[in-house]
């Protein structure tokens, strides 16, 4: 039996569940927390509960948060995803605070559980303009863990690990192979039609078409 | 009509009531914010819908979570609310990140309308042993909020208002006396009966019993 815990965030899109299977690979045993969050489409969360039972995990919790409450974003929102490629600056696909709450609510269930490792499949390399995807930000959020919680302050400290912050689309997507995921169950795009196909336009298509087109 | 905006978070207990009205006297156009996180009990819902009605909010939302799917805290799991006094150490009623995980949506919802300023009724005199209750974890969010948000990126900083932090619920009641609250709306009870009457003997209802009647 595994004995170390950790709490990974997943998405159903690449580069999450990559993250998964290398916290899968490094001997953790993996609880996966997915997010209702009032997004526009939920065939994410088909593919991120597909993904969790064809890699393995201890459990998988969906919480529903309701971002949509304030909207901000065309992710959240009833704002068009750009289809024209991406403009300098940050998208309007950004979620205000998205990766903020996550990463707090995977902050319970981890302390809650006795986990003290946290994965989170944020990437600054093939940079989406996020700035919650940045590694000082996952820095200010572990310091950030360890004054906030029981754990931290007596000590037995949170880790927040960002495994493909320094990787290309490309070096993931290698990576992940090598470990066996299997991409098809993945969805990665902003804006999919009805039936879950990807749009093939949005930034989120074109970054991972690209790497795709490379690889093959 | 008045120009600068804040996001106050509101649970309808004594110290968040109090802040909501420092808040509107400091001259905010206030928006609370309550959160529905599968505690034992709602009527400090029904408080804080009451208390944001009679001190007068630009808007309430009254955000659904859900923290209690991995439990860990008497607050939101089937653990029992000590009633014999303070032990020393974090009590069982810490319920993990919470603070954490509230303010990042009072980031998400502040930062989508335009607002700055973030007001929190964290207290670390009367000191209730919660690590997310003491100035260096509002600072470390403040500095979190900064780096995770397109306005803080774009200099357009927030600031994270914890203004009961240094003060006695005696002063907090004498000050709240002074702005109007009434305090016989709030709800501070851990544990309430089924038709909202105090327990009288938890942590919270100790602090807030002496506190009036030390000022009676």
């Amino acid at each position: 039996m595994k004995s170390k815990q950790a709490v990974v965030l997943l998405s159903g899109g690449l580069d999450s569940s990559t993250v998964l299977a290398m916290a899968n690979d490094k001997g953790f045993s993996c609880h996966a927390l997915s997010f209702e969050y009032g997004q526009r489409h939920n065939i994410e969360l088909a593919c991120a509960k597909n993904m969790a039972k064809t890699l393995g995990v201890a459990s998988h919790v969906i919480s529903r948060i309701d971002l949509s409450a304030w909207g901000g974003s065309a992710l959240t929102a009833d704002i068009e995803v750009p289809k024209d490629g991406r403009d300098s600056g940050i998208p309007i696909t950004y979620v205000p605070a998205r990766n903020t709450i996550f990463l707090s609510h995977a902050l319970g269930f981890a302390e809650a559980i006795g986990a003290r490792d946290i994965f989170i499949g944020v990437n600054a390399v093939d940079y989406s303009g996020y700035p919650d995807c940045r590694g000082e930000f996952v820095e200010a959020f572990q310091t950030l863990a360890n004054l906030a919680t029981k754990a931290g302050v007596e000590g037995d400290s949170f880790t927040i690990h960002a495994p493909l912050l320094e990787m290309t689309k490309v070096d993931i997507i290698k990576r992940g192979h090598e470990l066996g995921v299997d991409y098809s169950l993945t969805q990665s795009c902003y804006d999919p039609s009805d039936s879950g196909n990807p749009c093939g336009q949005c930034d989120a298509c074109r970054l991972r078409d690209a790497a795709f087109f490379e690889i093959a």
